[in-house]
């Protein structure tokens, strides 16, 4: 879920892309949400990379993660230092090839990258919505993909990729319009979350509500709740990484100096890079939105949603095919999961493949470059073609 | 960690035990800590139970966790609701028998229960220390515990025990006074801090900082960091439990309703367990004296310290006889952790026995009632005794 993981550029970039968005749900027409509740109008920031063919069968519907963002590959403009957050992965000849795919990657509904949330104007009251946003859910997430997607002239999507809550909505996207979807990869992701799961999130939210800067979540226009912010994505930070990869990349290593300071500085390497990664994370996400998106996340449970509480009767409502990647390290979302979820498409008949990845860096392995997933991807992607 | 886990009594008591301090190192004769400063005077809060026999060689030290304190037995008069945190093993006939061994059970320097820390008066401002506290290390800790076991007539310890940061007072006891220390008993704990560790217990100190009522540690007198306190405890309590123990408590059960509220109250009973636990905890707790335990336990490192890097060469230290006890959950301090303990005191030619406890509990275990857990402790003890 930290997107933003540094890595050296992998093969060749999609090059320029262009930001854009959709506006639709405009009162009286708003969007019905899960919970009842009227959202509009919904802005969705998306991109999109390669062209879609004459055929129309080669969209593929890239959902991201917790915190990310649209911008999935290629760069900006010619002075833009950094690519998207899955460049290694989708470019020409890449595990997603945009020579052959037509891409598209859509912000959120409730982040804070373009799309509409919790940071963004209430036309009802003319300032930012705060805790006035009424609570989306990952259902109404891509229920408001959906109409993006319409609005593009797609009918199908050759495959919905996605990881940890991106994976959530690949999964939703296949039982929720099954007619649309080919199929789907889920990576380090689950059908719902454990309690542990919940936990984090909730001590999470706690961190950020106890800053009395939150105020409730109307604290647009003056200070930020950075400092709750920081130590919520501190917490979240520990969780996306493992026991061993903090001892790979940490150990008890100081940092800049031979000894103990006996006194709090960040003295440890490890508390270095957390408290770098807190400051970095406030610059570029909004405490409100870390609210929604956590809470939709803990909310969604697909087995409740689609099945009556059971994963094989969910399952029955697709056709898809599917692959599910898990990670060795991967402690939030572990394999155990991934596995349950399999054995249930198993038992509903589906065609699915399922990997668990050797990888010492837990949950955040997705987005990190490996050549076993880019092969696995493009494996599966050119095997749905039918050419594969 | 979680001293005050409920659970019924088991066995005899031992009744009513009397709360006693002891007060040493009056300036100029302040203690000089690891770090070279000083401190006093020294006040340590502790507990007896049973009586030193006339070889006085029936002393048990007993070394609670990161929150606990000295009330490890009995109660402390007739309507005292609840019995000390380890009722259930310290008693007569329990695991460590009242009738047969003189426990002694002392609050660490640097806590709010009794014993010296950053809450307590310092001398020379006449206010309460806050950050004027000097660091405190967990050799500084031991240290100050030996002067207290000098002044009580005890000379030889037939087994000092502790759990988590007791366990690192156990280890340290048993090289820094080897002369004194017949056995150890270390329970769920480690030789050091992995950066997982240390980084779960910064974001609990960035939790508390972040807190403006923490005012740089200068809060006593006005409003406490509560909320900072309670988020930080949160944060711990996650670690004392297990992805399993969650699951099996909790689940995805939600409290008092049965469908989702679509809003940020606590809803699911594992998010109504974790605010309780954080409301509950800053009744007892001074938010310092989280900060100076933490950063002493993310300090040691008994390799660094006794052996220069080699457990091997700081297990020769020693002679006594270990038991290790790691529990299959315990995932803050894993049986990876222990067997790397006992493979250096083997290699050492040290005595020791080895359990890996099968529990769900995590790294709470070791507080719980366990008939396995029970028996060990007697066994190892009556072993020691050369009777067992």
């Amino acid at each position: 879920m930290s997107e933003y993981i540094e890595h050296d550029q992998v093969g060749k970039s999609v090059g320029l892309v262009e930001k854009k968005t959709f506006t639709f749900a405009q009162p009286p027409d708003e969007m019905i949400l899960e919970s009842g509740a009227r959202l509009g109008p919904v802005t969705l920031a998306y991109e999109t990379c390669g062209a879609l063919n004459a055929d129309q069968d080669n969209a593929i519907l890239i959902l991201h993660a917790f915190s990310g963002d649209a911008h999935v590959a290629g760069y900006h403009h010619a002075d833009d230092p950094r690519p998207g957050w899955w460049d290694f992965m989708v470019g020409p000849d890449k595990g997603i090839d945009t020579d052959r795919y037509f891409v598209i990657c859509v912000n959120i509904l409730g982040s804070c990258n373009g799309s509409t949330g919790p940071a963004s104007m209430n036309p009802a009251t003319g300032k930012e919505y705060g805790l006035e946003f009424p609570m989306v859910t990952i259902a109404d997430m891509v229920a408001a993909q959906k109409v993006l997607i319409d609005h593009l002239g797609v009918n199908k999507l050759h495959a919905v990729i996605g990881g940890s809550v991106g994976g959530m909505q690949a999964l939703e996207w296949a039982v929720r319009y099954p007619e649309m979807v080919e199929s789907a990869v889920l990576l380090a992701t689950t059908t719902r979350h454990s309690a542990q799961a919940i936990a984090f999130n909730e001590v999470a939210r706690q961190a950020i509500c106890a800053d009395p800067k939150w105020n409730q979540g109307d604290y647009y226009g003056t200070d930020r709740p950075d400092m709750g912010l920081a130590v919520a994505r501190m917490i979240g930070h520990i969780t996306y990484l493992s026991d061993e990869s903090m001892r790979l990349k940490f150990g008890r290593r100081l940092q800049d100096r031979a000894d103990f300071s006996f006194n709090f500085d960040a003295e440890f390497q490890v508390e270095s890079y957390l408290r770098y990664q807190g400051r970095k994370f406030v610059e570029r996400f909004d405490a409100n939105a870390f609210l929604y998106i956590t809470k939709a996340s803990d909310y969604y449970d697909f087995e409740r949603q689609h099945g009556n509480g059971s994963a094989v009767k969910a399952f029955s409502g697709t056709a898809a095919r599917f692959l599910v990647v898990s990670f060795t390290s991967d402690w939030l979302y572990p394999t155990y999961q991934s596995r349950a979820m399999v054995k249930a498409m198993k038992k509903t008949g589906l065609d699915v493949s399922f990997c668990e990845v050797e990888a010492r860096w837990g949950h955040d392995a997705f987005l990190l470059p490996s050549e076993r997933l880019t092969a696995l991807m493009k494996g599966f992607l050119g095997h749905v073609n039918g050419n594969g």
